[in-house]
């Protein structure tokens, strides 16, 4: 089970729909816990209260379905609509060999984080994040300008308060930014290791230039990666190549539909992307052999690499 | 927990309305089962299935739901409405001191009961279920005399084959019938006392008039009470307080309340009702003075008077 947080229009979508895509649509249950809302659109703007507090999300009920679906039962999860804003019937969720939970508090409390085998933080530089909103939030959820950016502005405590402290119980951080081409489509991933779970062995794959793949090791067995936007790309396909490579279990995959990504109506490929998705799908696949292999007692978070 | 079980208009709710005023509305989470109906109304027109098919239920997340409130976690259960046959948004459910789950389906699984410390069955003649179905329906419900008459001969055959069957997994099985005088108020009562769970020892009191409230012993343990509609007043009074007498745990409930029931928009009292609803308060008050015993390893369930 992977959970994907941040902050709203942090690029969680973008980064699942390509695991999805890969997996295959029927292999993943996907969970927005968004649908976890308590008060509907008009609730929240008469009590004045964001959905990034707690209080405003049945957070206990979502730690029992997680716990439920980790027990391969399934659920019936409530829906929340973003497309105006009101809470619809339930549906049925049946869990996939692989389940994502992606949303703005998954790793909250320490009964969700404890649902997990990996948590990826999106984290965004704030400019990016505002503009990625403004866009989504406008074209796709019925909101004016104003709206948005009113929005924005009450949401940033909380922000600081709920979401972003969650940073710190995630084993990778994914940061995407402009790099030296400011086209969307080339921005520059910075994607941070932690050694709370085994990640590929990547050494001896990081260049030393500036415009070049390259791995920092930091204190604490941390790794930063960085992989430019303007990546040469026969060099993006000898990273993503490397790490196809240490996806021991997963040979039946299909890679070619890594990397999409949509800025309004328009489709956009990215190498960073990719490479991105690739260390995050390395976790899930390697999670869900590891607990095949539990049955013989192997444990299911380790600080290796498997 | 308690389980009331019954076919539609069986009288569930008169019966389990009364221990909640009792008991105190606050100290009662009410369970409805119907809310766990996978189709609307309109859905199960056109897929020519009842709401007594099991296949039209979720019954395996309220078997989960009947786990997480028995540990007393709260849930967000499913809704249907009544008054127009649609699914709603779910409500987040509070298990309370005492739990009363009542439905169509609340015993057809081995699942859903093992939750229970009791169960009910309500088991009025097909001919007095149809009055009072159709006096329900047309006028709380929606649906015309046509339509009630037409859906009480679609459910016949899976109230056969899903509902009744359940009757024989109930620790009480309770009949309202008409007796000498036919009018509503004055309804007898048939109670079969089942040696599953522990029941007040009413032995002495039973008399042996035809007019009479009697108990009769019958094969296994089983025992059968009969409360005449038209017992006199004092008699009825004297049974409700020895029955009172022994729920030992309880002196502090309200009891002037019991016995109450409505047809259409009247309110009526019948002591029949009202010793039949001691007799299922009796059970849930045990039940629960039993759980704080469990603490000590006393067994929840037991075939001798506790």
């Amino acid at each position: 089970m992977l959970a994907v947080v941040g902050d709203s229009a942090s690029g969680k979508t973008t980064l699942t729909r390509g695991l999805a895509r890969v997996l295959g649509e029927d292999q993943v249950a996907h969970l927005p816990t968004d649908d976890y809302h308590r008060y509907d659109r008009a609730q929240r703007k008469v009590m004045a209260i964001t959905p990034l507090d707690p209080e405003a999300n049945y957070l206990d009920i979502l730690e029992r379905d997680l716990e439920t679906l980790g027990e391969l039962r399934p659920v019936l999860k409530p829906t929340y609509r973003h497309s105006d804003g009101t809470l619809g019937p339930p549906e049925y969720l049946v869990p996939g060999p692989y389940t994502v939970v992606d949303g703005l508090l998954c790793l909250s409390t320490d009964g969700l984080r404890r649902r997990f085998d990996c948590a990826v933080y999106m984290d965004p530089p704030e400019e990016l994040r505002r503009e990625w909103k403004l866009i989504r939030d406008t074209t796709r959820r019925g909101y004016t300008t104003d709206e948005v950016l009113d929005e924005m502005d009450r949401r940033e405590r909380d922000s600081v308060k709920w979401v972003r402290p969650q940073r710190a119980f995630a084993d990778l951080v994914i940061t995407f930014r402009r790099g030296i081409d400011p086209a969307e489509k080339n921005l520059d991933a910075e994607i941070l290791l932690r050694p709370t779970v085994p990640h590929p062995d990547l050494s001896g794959l990081g260049g030393t230039d500036a415009g070049d793949f390259t791995i920092a090791q930091l204190p604490h067995g941390e790794q930063l990666l960085t992989v430019p936007g303007m990546l040469p790309q026969g060099r993006a396909q000898e990273i993503e190549e490397a790490i196809w490579e240490r996806l021991h279990f997963a040979r039946h995959l299909q890679l070619d539909r890594l990397g999409q990504f949509t800025r309004g109506m328009d489709l956009f490929r990215s190498d960073a992307l990719a490479i991105t998705q690739l260390l995050v799908l390395y976790q899930l696949v390697t999670a869900r052999a590891m607990r095949a292999l539990d049955v013989a007692g192997a444990p299911l978070r380790g600080g290796s690499d498997a």
